[in-house]
């Protein structure tokens, strides 16, 4: 049976030639960065490579920090409560602006700082699942302290007008964070171009290994550490530098940014999804939540009326294909998806949706097995719901 | 030229056994645990492995929480300031126990929260690198939320006193944290045993990769954690799991933990590092920083008169051998060495300390060569020294 993974915005596998660059750090060069001797002194040199690489891929300042972290989760926490301690607690801010359809770092971070007392406005996505640049400069307000919008949803992959939004977070003298996490090595980000302060990322989601992230910081914008101790990352962020796999992140920004891995990505694998996704828009009372406009590249997330999302994704898991009904870190609760409800979906659909991510790593006969797949999977789920047959939307309202 | 790795309290080489069980989960099994598929449900089995050695390495009941954390750093800085907010913020303790030989993460952290209005009691080490549970007895008050100290030290391996302090926090009502980071893989670690309420480690001390760590929390104890987001471990620490680093702690635990190791260690590692001590004590003017007793079998701090730590360092390094000059968390400053002022070192004194720290890996071969080459340095450095050859200790004595 063929293995088809297209849940690739959940997370990706290492690219090969990323794991060949980690593979001297776990039992050759294994020296603590910061010691003196040779064996910290020769992790340096890869590491002086990964960082330019991160400089390169998001077009960071020489003047600019990006720290390493453990992931995108700790650089949105280390974000969120340092705005918290510097501007709020030991300030004299006392308000956040951020979306109803971010991560649930971002989302479970905002709720937090509610719980002591921090006004959280969060705004509510346009029926093409995006935000208004112009919502945000509505709301801003003098003890306004932190935006904080995503610049590319993980569901539905739409992109969010960040440089719009950088300019008025610029022009009004607030802090602008986002989470580029579902952006990385799919469409471009410059971090100078959008007038960003702070952007988080994760390695895993752009073929780099897991447990490895990064946060840039502008200069002058540093905050209270999240990971007091050491003086790691010029003390902005404490622990051991996880040597093996911040090479790998390198490698992987590289690979995933380069003008060459761009122009594969956008002749490639959005060919790839626009013939998947039309296939299924083939099959009625179908439709791609937000549209197809504005997306990076590699993702689609479909309402298949009648079909439960977590049915169709065991038939899919049968046949050896990988997909998700949304976020695997919200997956645990089987709430609704909350981006679909976001929307303004009805109750029914908002548990319809199935979201395919693919990767550079998809192939076109990858995807002519998909289609088939998930063909014969809707007419089963179909035939054995009992709301679909005696009332699927095409046909009431064709009456 | 022979290479000799004796700084292992800085960090350790992946077992390559280590190394072997974590490959598959780079470019293989690669899937994210939380997805519902194949390439989610498919890291399950080894990830269950990996939590129970944890969970027997350090004798943690089932009902008790294991965190996947990045490091120690991030374990100590969620108890810190897990602590800080749902006990002193938003409860009414405002008073914190530790001592003046923390490793940074645990100062850094105490020193924040002092900045923040807490109170916090730096207990002094006596004479033996140690405190006297009797001493933490004495500052408990009723405000106090958290006492935290250190299983062993990072710089000397002396051992504290972790079951007498466990047992008068239990008695007193008080949470208790200890940084067992210096311990795991050493001496036997027993959360049951010693009343130990949170318990913070990290993978690259004992032969596990970098980049990942753990916090044991005792049954309801459960803290507000530091990274809010995904569902991950219970709600307690949020952000997808690393797998490979998480399968490969699990094992570097097994291996470390394991009767046979733990006999294997004592009978090899404490008889190299003695060999080492004793031809180093052989020298006049040269002690061991706390005394030789009960300590860690690896470790060994030694003051050289009239020998600069740094100075040595090079020396060591020219040919081969790293050793330390104290934590390399510490080493970006210059600053004389926390730890031997604590002991009320004289200040020539403070920056004369060596550090050699050994592993299972270390050879009798390889401790030769390194005798040979630190009393060749000890002559050249003491040779060319301008306070040593007028004033020597013993010369000076012995008139």
């Amino acid at each position: 049976m063929m293995e088809v993974y297209l849940d690739n915005n959940a997370t990706t596998m290492v690219d090969p030639k990323v794991f060949e660059e980690m593979k001297p750090f776990f039992c050759d060069i294994y020296g603590n960065p910061n010691s003196l001797h040779r064996f910290g002194a020769g992790t340096h040199p890869k590491m002086v490579e990964a960082l330019n690489f991160l400089y390169e891929g998001i077009n960071a300042a020489d003047e600019d920090d990006i720290i390493i972290t453990a992931n995108a989760t700790e650089s949105i926490n280390t974000v969120i409560k340092g705005v918290w301690i510097d501007k709020i607690l030991n300030g004299d801010k006392k308000h956040i602006i951020t979306t109803e359809v971010e991560h649930p770092a971002v989302t479970a971070a905002c709720r937090f700082l509610q719980s002591q007392g921090v006004a959280v406005t969060y705004l509510g996505v346009n029926a093409e699942g995006t935000i208004d640049a112009q919502q945000v400069k509505d709301c801003i307000k003098d003890e306004t302290a932190l935006v904080s919008v995503m610049w590319a949803n993980n569901e539905t992959g739409k992109i969010f007008p960040i440089k719009e939004i950088g300019q008025i977070c610029r022009d009004a003298g607030v802090l602008f964070h986002t989470d580029a996490t579902q952006a990385i090595g799919k469409i471009p980000v410059d971090v100078q171009d959008c007038n960003v302060d702070y952007l988080s990322f994760s390695a895993h989601k752009f073929h780099g290994p897991k447990g490895i992230g990064g946060l840039y910081v502008r200069k002058s914008c540093a905050l209270t550490p999240l990971l007091h101790g050491g003086e790691q990352m010029g003390g902005l962020r404490a622990g051991t530098v996880d040597v093996a796999s911040m090479v790998g992140m390198g490698w992987a920004m590289k690979l995933a940014t380069s003008t060459m891995a761009l122009a594969y990505e956008k002749n490639h694998i959005s060919k790839l999804r626009d013939k998947l996704e039309s296939a299924i828009l083939e099959l009625p009372d179908t439709i791609v939540i937000g549209g197809t406009e504005n997306r990076t590249p590699n993702t689609t997330l479909i309402s298949i009326r009648g079909v439960e999302g977590e049915s169709m994704l065991w038939d899919l898991n049968q046949k050896g294909i990988g997909a998700s009904t949304g976020s695997a870190c919200a997956s645990e609760d089987l709430e609704a998806n909350p981006v679909m409800n976001a929307f303004g979906s009805d109750s029914e659909l908002a548990h319809t949706g199935v979201r395919f991510s693919l990767s550079r790593f998809t192939t076109e006969e990858q995807i002519d097995y998909a289609i088939e797949v998930i063909k014969n999977a809707v007419t089963r789920l179909r035939g054995i719901s009992s709301s679909y047959a005696y009332a699927p939307a095409s046909h009431a309202s064709g009456l």
